[in-house]
């Protein structure tokens, strides 16, 4: 026997992520709508290439099945084509509709009617060729190696650990930027002026830097008891890094407490 | 003097997308409406971290000008503070308001208030560390390298250049997946068997696969004239890798046409 207030107790509510193709923008719109109600617990399920009416059938099937057996389920869509979205509309689901909420405002407004056709916002756009570009180039560049400086969009310069890599492959896979990175070293920083490699390209440097004891924290873990996790090595390091980067006028991040995404989104659009 | 038919025909219209975080969610719900409208040119400016009021009214002043000097813009905003929502809202642009669309919706769907505090999926959420750790993962264990393939969650498998190192650091950066990669050398593709080094994981396999004429292309780029980029080398390999995967039942895709975002989240949501 179902008893449905305690079964909706127990039960984590299932949100449906359906798309007619890679389901990344639905993801991205319900993380952050959902984000908004973070002490209900939430089961995602990502249902991606829903682009025949067949799919979206088997889709909805589904989601009233879930729906059937607990609480009603939220869904997400950004299906583009109608009977598609009427068929999944149809699942007994809490039913949020990319395409018919923003499509129409949107077209009144252009004054021209939506293609109608699967979503192509992830696929192999334009400036796809440029963005794998971007990335073979940021791999080849990163941690002080590669050749071809002169080609970069931006230098990532930091102590090590500071967290260039990540940001420079989410610079290049995200924004299509080349991102190159350079690690500052014990010689580096003891020397006056800036990195002979890096110099003749001052205006493209972006710096990164973070508290002496993140930064201990995180070299521990690489290398535990070592001169390098040591908290004084950190904080000489850190300390003369950034008197590099306000010496030269770099500007610089501490990113300390910040997510790969949210570095990439500061040097990617620079405040101005 | 403005001649306002004239103007308007000859001007990209102006997107704003406006953050109080990274951006990066209103930049894909934006592409993603915007791709049904192909044949009108766009011109997209990003507002990140416009976390304060004061910077939702300069930027509100800046979008004012914009549709001062030509067409209206267009304003996709996912600011969740009421006061930033509202002088945003009065800057004279065709205004999306994400938050305001959805939220209330979802309020009386999940009987809970918004927390209204700023947008959180893109920063250091609970899975970060995770997400970072397959990366680094991802780069430790690329093209063959590495010890732990025994903690790979998957590993990507190919003959050279079929994309998985882009796909790798995809699902490692996105979905947080520990992505490894092994190269399918002329020498596994000669001898019985799946390559000693991952046989072991089977389960745990993902076959690259693509058109001959499209890897001859791809690998000609990287070294012409070589008996590598030839098309028969390339057909070889491709049927003796495809007919791998099939003895072994190793699920894999043509990722010819598709982007790197369209692999992976094909990977990380396989089809039931």
């Amino acid at each position: 026997m179902k008893c449905p207030g305690l079964y909706a107790e127990g039960m984590k509510r299932t949100v449906f992520l359906v798309s007619d193709r890679t389901g990344i923008t639905v993801e991205a719109l319900s993380r952050s709508l959902l984000s908004q109600f973070d002490h209900i617990p939430f089961d995602q399920v990502t249902l991606p290439f829903i682009d025949t009416l067949d799919k979206a059938r088997q889709a909805a099937q589904r989601i009233r099945q879930t729906a059937r057996d607990g609480v009603r389920p939220l869904v997400f869509s950004s299906l583009t084509d109608p009977e598609a979205r009427a068929a999944l509309a149809d699942s007994g689901a809490f039913f949020l509709d990319l395409f018919d909420t923003f499509i129409e405002a949107l077209e009144r407004e252009l004054g021209a009617r939506a293609s109608g056709e699967a979503g192509k916002s992830h696929g192999m756009g334009a400036n796809y060729g440029s963005r794998m570009e971007a990335l073979n180039f940021a791999l080849a560049h990163d941690d002080g190696v590669g050749s071809r400086l002169d080609r970069a969009d931006v230098i990532l310069v930091g102590v090590s650990r500071s967290g260039k890599t990540p940001a420079c492959l989410y610079l290049a896979l995200h924004y299509g930027l080349r991102a190159a990175n350079y690690p500052l070293t014990e010689e580096d920083l003891a020397r006056p002026g800036l990195p002979p490699l890096v110099a003749p390209y001052r205006e493209r440097l972006f710096g990164l830097t973070l508290s002496p004891e993140r930064l201990a924290l995180i070299r521990q873990e690489r290398r535990p008891g070592s001169r390098y996790a040591e908290l004084a090595t950190c904080q000489g390091e850190v300390r003369q890094a950034e008197s590099l980067f306000r010496a030269h006028r770099i500007p610089f991040l501490d990113t300390g407490a910040m997510s790969v995404e949210e570095i990439a989104s500061s040097i990617a659009h620079p405040a101005r």
